[in-house]
């Protein structure tokens, strides 16, 4: 059992660290971006070191006190917030934010953990050199965040996901104890991968300090397009079209239903989609290619060909730098038009490649059956990855469905699991859906899982809640 | 402590098992590669199913039997071979070798883990796709070895170990509980990642018995050159040269010294290297482009360049296929000539790309004024892995340096640890390197290592002895 962070442990702690470490948390301590959980007032500590960080958890284990490591705040899945237990410390990175190397002949930047994503893609900007993680958040989610939850966003169909681009961290277990992994290798196959074990742990298995990154040279020439494609089927074999022509070198792909551009339209947002009617289905892609490849050629190529065999039925390509960031504009701004019609409920969901159109249409038919409801089915096309959001109908609120919602989100979680899908492609489980995870996890890796988190943090003090139950 | 296999749980072990599951070992599986480590007469489970691996699993658990995983015997670093302590079982995973699925549309295969890495390949290639792991024991190496090794060879530039071309696995933990993972999922965020624990712990945490592996659609063009350079520094400079020009599509870049070549001339080997007189150093490229790209032009343009800025002296362009594997043959000769030389020790290591040069001098410096020896370094440049090999000095056998080869070893390592390296980059820790990863892995991290292992096999029957000393 934990114990609640009191005014002697707060003396205790206070004693081991510089001046002006712990604080009381801030209202952005406090909240998630989705507004449905809601932290507690109370004490924060925002360590300058590791040092500093290894001893507030030593401190924490020895007293049983819980800790609540805390990012850029922006998780979906209130894995940065606990709401109920005894009161946690919450643990802000917010003043580790130095670089502690960058290699620009490597390919290597070492952050610490505070760091936000935009900053560390500036940083290597500078450097000539390309940090390929990209969200929509990324202005304010931290570098920690971002691995602490294995994050994905837009590039991940060719630089991978947060893991993917992680070649080491610095982190401190539940006792205090410090790995210091900051490594600059490839290849290191020395024993047990506790790196990839911790990122992706939401801050339940060790608090990650630092971490060293892998960076690109950037591609020379960067072609983006905006397709209406007739099916989701269609999309993929224009996914599979882009791969045959361009090699590996297909950076985004993205799905988007014209149930998108709709909300924006609907919700006052000035957004100018270039085709009209709008499609049902468009695809957003993006190639990055070298030099020496006839890059409009290629995308014209592309096009042509996807006309001809019935994958597209209209397109744009982007002729400028200026063009390819209005398209990308337009993607981006999906999210707030879900956001000012408001869900009954958000799902990031994965999908075996070959299931998606059939998901698709089967859970559509599935839940219109069940109630009136709008579906927004967006997102990252290539990896598998929707975004399959349920809306009210026109001229309802997300009230009006509250006594179905749950029936709602059930069924989507079903008939995931019936597809052989993921609950959470790249969100996470946070303590949002940590029932979810007992019910649709495998029972063998959900116990040996219980069984790392008792071994690697016996007191239970790290996030508490968050990805097991309590 | 564990029990040896002994009459009576054969007995009982036996009745639970299909007749002929338990055999006695066959001498190839009592051996390894390098002749260094024997294994002894004893018994041996070759299971057909899952089914039978949780079944041998769970009685030698209840029984504290220890259990050897057996792929292809392949290994290096005696993961396969346990040559004292408590009697155990060895397990082979020989007659698991079903395809268990195959979608081409989705670059995704399923296979059993006795599949060897040869088949997986031709599998692939009869649906039109890639699947890139390639390294010299192929035809022999098991698809479940090679992820639970974790294993690299000539294509990581470009797509990653065994680690990072898996989606899933199906593994059965000691216990005999068995993880259902076969995903074919690009993206899950659900939890901890067992897989990438499992992958790489060379048998210690878990039974691999399938994995679910990403392939890729074959590049259009494969362009293979030889070129000679002045020096390590300049063959990274002709790396980044590459990846300038032709993006991530480099797919093979290796390091060749004039030693390997020597070797081979000097133990009689037919080998006709196209440089005369030849240079120090030599670099093997590979490039896989799309269909669209001017292969020809890219490569010429890069020789032409890199002529220009002193990062080549000469160079050979294959014109056809059959060149392109003369080239390669001649690279995948190099260990043969290692081999009839007879090595004083042999180092797989890795370092931070920018300290290879410097590691490279100063280490040839340090244990030349140790001893009168050759070394051969050649290797994977573009991944910062080395093989960094000691030999005799002509007219000498390794027998001569015998009182030598520990410290020689020990001053490799020393310097290896002094430049961030790791000791071990794809060939993994077996019983070979334990005191070693025990003497230069971080406390902390091999503290926690060891809690995972008493997490995930209390009794630890799992392969012991190996990566964790008993």
């Amino acid at each position: 059992m934990l114990n609640p962070f009191d005014a002697p442990f707060r003396a205790r702690l206070a004693a081991l660290l510089p001046e002006g470490t712990l604080r009381e948390a801030a209202p952005r301590h406090l909240a998630e971006p989705r507004g449905r959980w809601q932290g507690r007032p109370g004490p924060l500590a925002a360590p300058r070191t590791t040092e500093d960080v290894a001893t507030i958890l030593g401190a924490c284990n020895a007293a049983r006190v819980g800790v609540v490591p805390w990012g850029g705040g922006t998780g979906l899945v209130s894995g940065q917030v606990m709401p109920d237990g005894p009161l946690p410390l919450i643990l802000s990175l917010e003043r580790m934010t130095a670089l502690r190397g960058l290699w620009p002949g490597e390919n290597v930047i070492a952050v610490e953990a505070g760091m936000t994503l935009a900053a560390v893609q500036d940083t290597a900007r500078q450097a000539g050199r390309l940090f390929p993680l990209s969200l929509a958040s990324e202005g304010t989610a931290t570098i920690g965040g971002n691995l602490a939850t294995n994050a994905g966003g837009t590039q991940v169909l060719r630089y991978g996901t947060a893991r993917e681009l992680c070649l080491g961290i610095e982190a401190v277990f539940a006792d205090g104890r410090v790995m210091r992994g900051l490594k600059r290798l490839r290849k290191d196959n020395t024993g047990y991968d506790l790196r990839d074990l911790i990122l992706g742990s939401e801050g339940t298995l060790a608090v990650i300090t630092a971490a060293s990154l892998r960076l690109y040279a950037p591609p020379a020439q960067r072609l983006v397009a905006l397709m209406a494609v007739p099916s989701p089927a269609a999309a993929q074999g224009l996914l599979a079209l882009c791969e045959d022509r361009a090699g590996g070198l297909v950076s985004g792909f993205e799905l988007i239903s014209r149930m998108g551009f709709d909300f924006l339209a609907e919700t006052g947002h000035d957004i100018r989609p270039p085709f009209d009617p709008l499609p049902d289905w468009m695809v957003l892609m993006e190639l990055g290619l070298p030099p020496l490849m006839d890059g409009p050629a290629t995308m014209a190529g592309i096009y042509d060909e996807a006309a001809r065999a019935g994958l597209a039925l209209d397109g744009v390509i982007a002729q400028s730098e200026a063009q390819a960031d209005q398209l990308w504009a337009m993607r981006e701004a999906i999210p707030e038009g879900n956001r000012r019609i408001g869900s009954i409920s958000s799902h990031d969901i994965s999908l075996p490649l070959g299931a998606i159109p059939d998901f698709i249409a089967a859970a559509g038919e599935r839940l219109r059956a069940m109630a009136d409801i709008r579906i927004n089915c967006f997102g990252h096309l290539g990896d598998g990855n929707l975004h399959f959001n349920l809306f009210p109908a026109r001229g309802h609120g997300r009230g009006d469905y509250a006594p179905l919602a749950a029936a709602l989100s059930d069924a989507v979680h079903e008939m995931v699991a019936a597809y052989d899908g993921s609950i959470s492609a790249e969100h996470g489980i946070g303590r949002l859906k940590t029932a979810d995870l007992a019910r649709y996890g495998d029972p063998a890796r959900l116990a040996m899982m219980r069984a790392v988190k008792a071994a690697l943090d016996p007191a239970g003090i790290l996030n508490p809640g968050a990805v097991l139950p309590l």
